[in-house]
């Protein structure tokens, strides 16, 4: 189904209003939401609005919180989100972060007592927007392990940094730390296709191929994939996003941290409040003015994208260039939806009493 | 041979003097390069002497820089090094932002017109010493190919963050941004080594096992290898390094970067001054109690410690524990030296005509 953007922006909204956010609040997730699907990342979409509103339903998620500043210094500040919406606190948040950096040159702010926050380069991007380069990272649902480990320690737990550059969109490194995103093996699941070596692993520590390995006691690997290929380093970089996320905001970290799925129930003992973000903005003129920045950006894109290539048919891709033209493409055509997720919205659809999905 | 950390400090430190260092800039020199050899990251220490002291007789090194702050906000700076060594520049950077970080939150210096700073994990680690996140990245010469590139166009460009806990030593998070960092790639070609297929390629951007291929016109690959194991966001991390250090700093960036090597000249038509660094300091209790932070970060690493492993002697390594045991160890027992960097010593002493090295 090819849904238009504005139709499927006004069913979102509907949802969140249904479960009691504000008209406010209710405008910001759909926002944060939609530009996950407009981006064509798919897995971090509407994809995931029955799984918000069964957290809801949990009682995991309250969509009337009072987010509040509870530790601050002249450029850094703790939240925490009320167990809010991560669509939600992270985008305050972020214009915390910003505000900061507008007086002082940079701000960074940590969220505890949250969820998930949808993609990182929303809230990245509302820096780069500015004139400031952001940083959003956030923990995740335990579903990698470690180097040398069968256990499930960490998310998935993405980085992303928007860097403005002038006549070109802004760069957007925007990548999960695990070798690969969870929304891929999810896909393979549905299609029943193979996975590559070096993705997952089973329940004894042995790489596996077949995606549904990770329901049955296995895990992600870290970006590297084993040790010798650098999977400490995947591991090093989730356990920064980790700490920052979780414990300099005094929220859950490493295997605490609360699932994102409904069914199955967070800790009984845990170590913080919710999941945990960390966003920062810094201005790009408290380095250099704005204009020079811009042009050497410029051509440091041009120049990564003559450099030359393997194959001469594929070029090297500035990172956010595909995530750019998926908007482009689904601005214009609409935005395409499987069958799982229609149904899956019109069920919400059905249970709130309000309008169907129309294309 | 076996070198006691005093004689191998007195020896470098008379090199530095030798080529007209101030006694304060040798002294910090030389404690950025023997914390590398103390760590155990031999390829970052006394083995690169040989390296700043050919920059230096080519006139690409200012053993006598005049190091100033070009541009700043609150919270922000950008250093002009004069082309000094990057082991003197860096901790200038880094002691600014602390001090930055001390009045306001955060400090974030970028360094431009500099050289290579050693080791990544000494000028973080100056942060964590004061309770503060520690944060330390460099460009560097271009030996890495971006995904879909058999050209040369980025460093191994390492990402650093020290981290403080409390009754355990701080996590250190160093590594390089490619699959395996260019030392590997050394030892391998010095003892007539392959190396595992996905951490380098040939000129014709196949996988390659010979350790030769780099130098035949092939390159280094960023972490996750290949496309289909993530190589793109190794190319993305290390694309955020250069844009960081060189960008944002006005330095060069991308193939710009001048070599390391003293008999590759720089290019004649640079977009910036000499190599670049970004470093940061966040404190710690700008986002909640240092003791509630350093409690948790212990639980941190007590977690992961204990996390079930696939092989039972093979425990979970916490980022930055090898280098803390090869420290322990080389403190008690000396450095290993190998005879080449030995030979490569004393071939200096001889030149400058200070006493050789002595265990």
């Amino acid at each position: 189904m090819l849904v238009t953007e504005p139709a499927l922006r006004a069913f979102t909204k509907n949802i969140f209003l249904s479960i009691g956010c504000s008209e406010e609040h209710a405008n910001l997730a759909t926002d944060v939401l939609i530009k996950a699907d407009m981006r064509g990342i798919d897995s971090h979409g509407v994809a995931r609005l029955i799984g918000y509103v069964r957290l809801w339903e949990k009682g995991r998620i309250n969509a009337r919180p009072n987010i509040k500043i509870v530790h601050e210094t002249p450029t850094t500040a703790t939240i925490d989100g009320d167990a809010g919406l991560g669509l939600v606190t992270a985008p305050f948040a972020m214009q915390i972060a910003i505000q900061k950096a507008e007086q002082f040159g940079s701000g960074w702010v940590a969220v505890r007592n949250s969820n998930h926050f949808g993609i990182a380069g929303y809230h990245a991007l509302m820096a780069a927007e500015k004139d400031m380069i952001g940083y959003a990272v956030t923990n995740a649902s335990p579903l990698v392990a470690p180097t040398f480990s069968n256990e499930r320690m960490l998310g998935t737990n993405p980085i992303c940094y928007a860097i403005p550059a002038g006549k070109y969109p802004p760069v957007v490194i925007d990548m999960a730390t695990s070798a690969a995103a969870n929304g891929k093996l999810e896909i393979a699941q549905r299609l029943g296709k193979q996975v590559p070596e070096g993705w997952i692993q089973d329940a004894g520590g042995n790489f596996a191929t077949d995606p549904h390995a990770l329901k049955a006691g296995g895990s992600l690997l870290p970006l590297g994939s084993d040790r010798e290929h650098g999977s400490h380093k995947g591991f090093g970089l989730s356990a920064m996003v980790d700490i920052f996320s979780g414990v300099l905001s005094g929220a859950n970290y490493g295997p605490w941290v609360p699932p994102f799925v409904s069914f199955l129930e967070p800790s009984a003992n845990p170590v913080g409040a919710g999941i945990g973000h960390f966003v920062g903005a810094m201005r790009v003129d408290g380095f250099r003015p704005v204009e020079d920045f811009k042009g050497h950006m410029d051509n440091w894109i041009e120049r990564f994208k003559s450099a030359s290539t393997i194959d001469p048919s594929q070029k090297v891709i500035i990172p956010g260039e595909p995530e750019l033209e998926a908007e482009i493409d689904r601005k214009q055509n609409g935005i395409p939806l499987i069958d799982a997720v229609v149904n899956d919205l019109n069920g919400l659809a059905e249970k709130f009493q309000i309008q169907k999905l129309s294309c």
